[in-house]
C-alpha cells in the first residue's frame, strides 16, 4: 500500500473521529462519507432513506435529540441535499460499483459514536495529535470511524482491482443501539448480494491477527420500561398512593432471578433508572433501561418473554402500570463455513497478516446478524470477521483509540477477499 | 379590619406568591420581608446570617443552585446589603419590637416555595388575577406566602396595640426540606422567649375553624445514599463489576419490609432514584433519596438506625460501596395545654372565627419543634395550631390556593393571642 | 374467701395445667368444666356443639388432630356422653344460673393451651410441685388454666350471692388461634345477654392491680398460603418448571414492604414456612403461615387485602398458582366507658385490689371482641378488663406461671361486678 | 450373552431394585454386591471403610438415618462381618482380579437408590412383574440398580477372558448426593488405576446407542445454611426479635440474581426450606438446602463463593447469623480423547450397538469426576460413556424402568473395552 493511500485513510479515520455521532444523528459522517465515495466514483449510491426501511428503524432517538445534530450537521455546512436525504433519522449509505460479470459482494460497516466523554490527557493519541473528539459527551470509543475508513478504502482498491462482479458497501448507522442492522436489511440492497463480508477492528487481538470466523454473537434485545404509579404524600398517607418505587424495585430483583436456561447462556441486566420527585413523595412515575441476551435468537427471546412478564406481574404487585417498549434487538447469526475457509486462506497470503485464527466466539452482539440472515435465506454466505489492532484500553473507554496500520490491514484482506470471490465464481 | 389593611395583606402575599423560592434560596423573599418590617417600624431586625447558626443549617442546596438564586435576586434590584447578608444561603429574618415590660412572645413562620410548576388553567385564581408563579418549576404551594403575610400583618397590628411586653416574629428559611428550624432555634433569638406561637394555614380546615393545639407531628428524617459499584460490560462480562442496581433493589425492597414498631407509628419511602448509564453496562452508580418518620423522635431515630444499616448491608451484599448523608431532620414536640388553652379561650372571642378545634393531631412533620423545644427547655411554653382556610385543592398540588380571608382571620387571632399573654402576664 | 374455696381454685386450675390441650380439642377440659359445673348445679347447660355455631368455627385443625386429641380423652375415662356432643372440634360450654328477676350478666373465658413444651426444671412452680404438663409439647402458657378456673369460681359464689338476675358463664374454646369467639358469638347464647365482662390475668401488671378497662385490641387475621409451582431438574432444565421458592420470597418480601397506613398502627408478619424437596429440584410447593393485624378491623382488613393481592401477583411473576386460606380472625372492639366506670367503682372496694388502672391498651389481640361486638349490637355492655397476677416470665414461654392468689382476686371482683350489676338495674 | 447370564442379570437388578437404600445407607446392597463377588471370586476384596477414606466423605445423613437403616439391613439377616465394616456410613466396595501382567484396568459405578416414592400403578414393569420397591418412599429411580447389576457382569465376564491385566471394580456409595466420589478417589484403589471407565445407562439414549465420551459434566456443589434470628412476638413487638424469615428471602432472591458469568454456564437453586413456628412468632431459624454449578469447576466455585456472600450478606442485613455447610461438591472433568476413540472404535465392533455418538455433554453433575481426576493426575486415562437404554420415562420420575436389554449391551461393550484395553498395552 502507498504512502499516499496509507495517508489518506488515516486523515479520513481522524476527520471521523472529530465528530463522532451517536445512532442516526450521523448525518455530518454521512456526508463525509457520500463526499469519499463521490470521489471515487461509483455507479450507484444511495443516501439516507434511499438506502433502508424507514419503517424498520430501532431505537431512534427522540425528535428534538434529531433536530439538534441535524441543525449541528446544517451549521458545519451539510449540503441540502444530504440533509434531506438523512432528515428525520435516515443516516448511513450504500454504494455500488459494477466491474463487470459475476457476483455481488457485499461489504458491511457501522459508522456511529457512543457517548463517552473522549479523555484529553496526555498519552491519549487522538489527544496529544489533535484529533480527539469535538463533540462534547461523545467518543469514537469502539472503532466507528476507522470502520467506515477501512470500507471506503477497500471501495477505491476493489474498483481499481481486477476483481469481476459486482462490489456494494453498506454504511450502516446506529449500531450501538443495535437499530440499523434490521432497517438496511429491509432496505432492498441486500437481496442480491451472493457474498455478504462484516468485521470489527480490535476486539483484543493486535495488529496482524485474523479472526477468519467469529462466530456465535449473543442475540440481544433491549428494553425501556416506564412504571406508572400515583403518588401520595408519604407521612400523612403512605398507602395513598400506588408506589412506583417498590413496583420497579420488585421488578429489578426478580428480572436477575430469571431462571438459567438449559439450552445455553442467557444474560439480564438493568443499566439506567430514573423516577420519581421527591422523598417525601411516593414515587409516581420510574423509567429502567434493560436488555437481555442468549446464546441463540431463541435463548434471547425467552429472556425477553420472561423480562417483560416479570415487569408486568411487578407492576400489578403494587397497582402501578407498566409500559415497556422494545428498543431494539439484534439475532444470532453464525458465518458461512466455506467463506470461512476462503477468508482464511486468503488472510494466509496477505504479507501484514502474521496470525489467522480459523474461528472464535465474537463475544458480543452484533446487527450485522440481520444482513446475515437475510443473504443466508436467498442462499448467499455471510461471515463475520475480526481484523486485529492493537487498542491501548477497552473499546467503550475513555482512552479508546486504535493502531491505525490496521486500517491498511483491513484494506489489504477485504480487498483480496473480494477479488478472491471474484475469482471463485469465474 | 379595615379594608385597607386587607388590601394590604392580599397584596403583599401575591406578591410573595409570583417568586417563590426553594429552601435557602429565599433571597428575594428575604427582602420583601425586610422591606415590610421596616415599613412597619422595629426595634431589632436580624438579617440572614445575623439571624441563624450557620453551622446547623441542614438541607443547604449546591453551591451552583445557591449562586443561580442569588444572581436571580440581585438582577431582579435586591439591595446589596441583603445580598451579602444572605449569600450563600442564609436567608430568613427575625424582627422584634419592644413594648414596655411584659413577657416576650415568639411568633414563627416560614417563607419558602416548593418545586412543582405551578397550573396556568382558568379557574386557578393566580393565572386568572395574574399573580401565578413567575419562577418557572417552583410554586407557592403550601401557602407559605400567606404565613409570612399574616406575620407580618400580625406584626404591625401588635405594634399598634395594647400589648405589653417585647414581640418577635421569626422569619425561618427553608421549612420544606426541614431545614431552616434547628439554625433559628441554635441562633439565639429564642433564647429569652417566653411564649412561642407557630401556625400553619389550611390543612384541610375551612375558613372560620382553628385548632388551638395541633400535636403529634411526625419526627422526621431526610437521608440520601449513593451506591458505587463498579461498571462492566453486561454481555461480554456480567460478572466482572459490582451491580450498583442490584444493590439499590435490595436496599430498597428491604427498607419498607423494617420491622414496624411496638412504640407507635412509623414510616419509610424512597421517593427519588437516579443512576447508571445504559442498558448495557453494569450500573456503576445510583442515588436515591429517602426519608423515615416516627410518631415519637425515638421511633423516627429507630427507623434511620434500621435505614441506614438495610443501606450498608444490601450495598455489602452486592460489594458495593454505599455514602450515606443525613440531609436533615425534625422532632416530635408537643403543644403546651395551658397556652392551648388560653389561645382556645381566646380564639372564642375572636368574631371571624365559628369553630374553634381544641386539639387535633397535625398529620405531618414540622421543623417548627426545634423552636418549641428550645422555648420549652427554657421553661417556656409554646404551641402550634392551625387556621383554617379554604383551599380547592390539596396542599403540594399545581393548583392549591388560599382563601384570602384566612389572612385576616390569622392576624386577627394572633394579635388578640399576643395582647392576652401580655396581659396574662402583667 | 375460706381456705377451702382457696384449695379448691387451686386444685381445680392445677387439673387444668396437667392436661393443656390446644384450640378445639379441649376435650378432656370441656368434661372438667362440665364436672365442676354440675358439682355446683346450674339452671341451664349447654356442651359443645350446643354452645356454639358450628358453621362459623375457624381455624379448627385437621381431623387426625381432633381425632388424636378426642382418643386420648376417651382413653383418659372422658364420658362417652361429653365425647359425642364435643367430637369433631366442638369443645367448650356455656353454664346458666337464674336468680330471679334481673338482667342477664355474662362472663367469658377461654381454655385452651399452647403448643409450647413446658419446663420441668427446678424453680418452676409446677415442676416442682408436680402439677407440670403431662401431653408433651403443650402447656398452659397464657394462663387460661387460671381463666376457666376463675370463671368457675365466680359461678359458685354468684349462685351462692345476693344477685338478681340470671348469670352465664361461657367457656369459649380456641382463643390462641383466635377461632372460638366467632362461633360462640353466633351461638346464641349472647344475644339476651345486658352485660359481659371479659378478662385476662396477668399481662405484666402485678397481683392486685387491676385495669378496669383493657382497650384497643389490634383486630388480626391468620392466612395460610400454598404457593403451587411445578418441580424441574435445577441442573439440566432450571427454566423447566415454575418455581414457588422464587413466589413464596418475592410474596414474603413485599408482604413486610406493604405500605404503612395514615389512619394507624398495622402489623404483618410470615412465621412459619415449609416446602420444597431437594437442593437440586425446583421448589414445588411452598407452604406459608402469616397474620396481619391493625389498630382497627378496617386497618386489619386493609393489610388482609393487600397481603392477599401480593400473594397472588407474586405468584403470578412466578407462574406459580396460590391457594389462600383465611384461616381467622378477630376484630377490634372497646370496653364501653360507663361498664368500665362501674368496674372501677367496684373494684376501688374490693381489699385484696389495691390499684386500679382506669383505662389501658390491651397491648394483644381478642376474639372476646366477636361477644362483645355482638352484646353492644343489642344495646347492651361488655368490657374486657385484666386482673393482675404476678408471673416470674412472660406470656408464651416455658416457664410461665400465675401468682394464685390471683385467682381469689378474680373471683371477689367478678362476684362484686355481677352484684353491683344486679344492684344497678333493680 | 447366554441366556443364563441374561436372566442372572435381570434377576439380580430387580433385586436390587426392590431395597433401594439412600446414600451412606447402602447396607443390604453392600451386602448383595459381596455376595455376588464372592461367588465370582476374585484376588482382592475390600468392603465398606477398607474401601473409601472416612475422613473425606461428604453428605452423610444423620446418625439416627444411618441407624434405622443399618438396623433393617440387620433385621433383614445382612452379616455381622459386613455390618461392622459399613456401620457409621462406610457403604460400598472394591473388587480386583488379576488376570497375569498389563494394565490395571478400573470401572466405577454408584448404587444409591432416591427418596422417590416407585408407582404402584398398572403398567409399571416393576410393579406388574413384582419387583417395585419394599422400602416406602425410594426408589432406583435413577438407574444404579442396573449399574451395579453391569459392573458385576463385567467383573465376572472380565474374569473369564483373555484380558491380561488388573481389573477393578469400584462400587461406589452416594453417588446421588455427590458424597461418595470424593472418598473413594481418596481411599487408595484409585492410586494405580491406568485406564478408568464410568458410565451411566439411559438418559434419553435408546437401547443400542452408545456415547463413547460424555463430556462436561457440570461441576457442583450442596450447601445446607440455617439463618438463625430471636423471635419476637408479631403484634405486640414487631421489632423485639430479628426475622429469620425476611432474611432468607432476601437470600434467596439476591442467590437467584447473581451475576451470570463470561465463562460459561452457571446454576443456583434453593429447593427446600423449613422454619419458625407460628404465624404470630418472628420466625427464629429457617434452613435452607441449596446448590449451585458451573460448566467449569472454577464457575462452581465463582457461584458457591457468591452463594456464600449473599447468604452472609442476607443474614447481616436483618441482625440474624447464619450457619452455612457444604455438604458435598463434584467437579468438571472431561474424559481423555484418545480412550474415547478406542471405546467408540470396539463399540462400532459390539453387534447389539448399532449408533455410536463419539461425543455429548453429560447433561448432569457427577462425582464419578474426582476418581477421573486422580487417574489423570497419575498419568492414566478416564473416560465417561453412556450406554443407551430405553426408558419410559425421564430419570427420577415415580416410573423410571430401564430396558434390561441394556444390561447385555453395557456388560458386552464393557469387558470388550477391558480386552481392548489390556491389548493394547501389551
Amino acid at each position: 500500500m502507498s504512502h499516499d493511500v496509507r495517508n489518506r485513510l488515516s486523515s479520513i479515520r481522524r476527520a471521523f473521529h472529530r465528530r463522532p455521532e451517536p445512532g442516526w444523528c450521523e448525518f455530518r459522517t454521512t456526508a463525509r462519507i457520500v463526499e469519499e465515495i463521490r470521489r471515487i466514483g461509483v455507479d450507484d449510491l444511495a443516501i439516507g432513506r434511499e438506502a433502508l426501511s424507514s419503517e424498520h428503524r430501532m431505537a431512534v432517538p427522540p425528535e428534538e435529540t434529531l433536530a439538534e445534530w441535524h441543525d449541528r450537521a446544517a451549521a458545519a455546512g451539510v449540503a441540502p441535499e444530504i440533509l434531506e436525504l438523512t432528515a428525520g433519522g435516515h443516516t448511513g449509505a450504500v454504494a455500488t460499483v459494477r466491474n463487470g460479470e459475476g457476483p455481488t459482494v457485499g461489504l458491511r460497516v457501522d459508522m456511529d459514536g457512543v457517548s463517552i466523554p473522549e479523555s484529553e490527557a496526555a498519552g491519549h493519541r487522538p489527544a496529544d495529535e489533535g484529533f480527539g473528539s469535538e463533540h462534547e459527551g461523545y467518543m469514537h470509543a469502539c472503532g466507528h470511524d476507522a470502520h467506515a475508513t477501512v470500507a471506503l478504502g477497500t471501495l477505491e482498491a476493489v474498483k481499481a482491482s481486477d476483481f469481476e462482479g459486482t462490489f456494494r458497501v453498506f454504511f450502516q448507522p446506529a449500531e450501538e443501539v443495535a437499530g440499523g442492522g434490521k432497517p438496511l436489511a429491509e432496505g432492498g440492497y441486500v437481496d442480491d448480494v451472493d457474498e455478504l463480508l462484516a468485521f470489527h477492528l480490535g476486539l483484543g487481538r493486535p495488529t496482524g491477527t485474523v479472526v477468519a470466523n467469529a462466530t456465535r454473537p449473543l442475540a440481544m434485545a433491549h428494553i425501556n420500561a416506564t412504571f406508572e404509579g400515583a403518588s401520595a404524600h408519604a407521612g400523612k398517607e403512605p398507602s395513598g398512593g400506588t408506589n412506583a418505587m417498590q413496583a420497579m424495585t420488585t421488578a429489578v430483583q426478580n428480572a436477575y432471578g430469571i431462571a438459567r436456561h438449559g439450552d445455553g447462556l442467557t444474560r439480564v441486566n438493568f443499566g439506567r433508572v430514573e423516577g420519581g420527585s421527591a422523598s417525601n413523595v411516593i414515587a409516581e412515575e420510574i423509567t429502567l433501561d434493560g436488555e437481555v441476551r442468549g446464546e441463540t435468537t431463541a435463548l434471547m427471546e425467552y429472556m425477553r418473554t420472561e423480562l417483560e412478564r416479570v415487569l408486568y406481574a411487578a407492576a400489578e404487585l403494587h397497582e402501578c402500570d407498566v409500559v415497556i417498549r422494545r428498543i431494539s434487538e439484534s439475532i444470532r447469526v453464525d458465518g458461512d463455513p466455506t467463506l470461512a475457509e476462503l477468508v482464511e486462506g486468503v488472510a494466509r497470503t496477505v504479507p501484514s497478516i502474521d496470525e489467522v485464527v480459523p474461528e472464535a466466539p465474537l463475544e458480543a452482539s452484533e446487527d450485522a446478524t440481520f444482513l446475515m440472515d437475510r443473504v443466508h435465506g436467498n442462499g448467499g454466505r455471510a461471515l463475520y470477521l475480526i481484523v486485529g489492532a492493537d487498542h491501548p484500553t477497552s473499546h467503550h473507554t475513555p482512552t479508546f483509540d486504535l493502531d491505525e496500520r490496521a486500517l491498511d490491514v483491513g484494506v489489504e484482506l477485504l480487498t483480496e477477499v473480494v477479488s478472491a470471490l471474484g475469482a471463485d465464481r469465474s
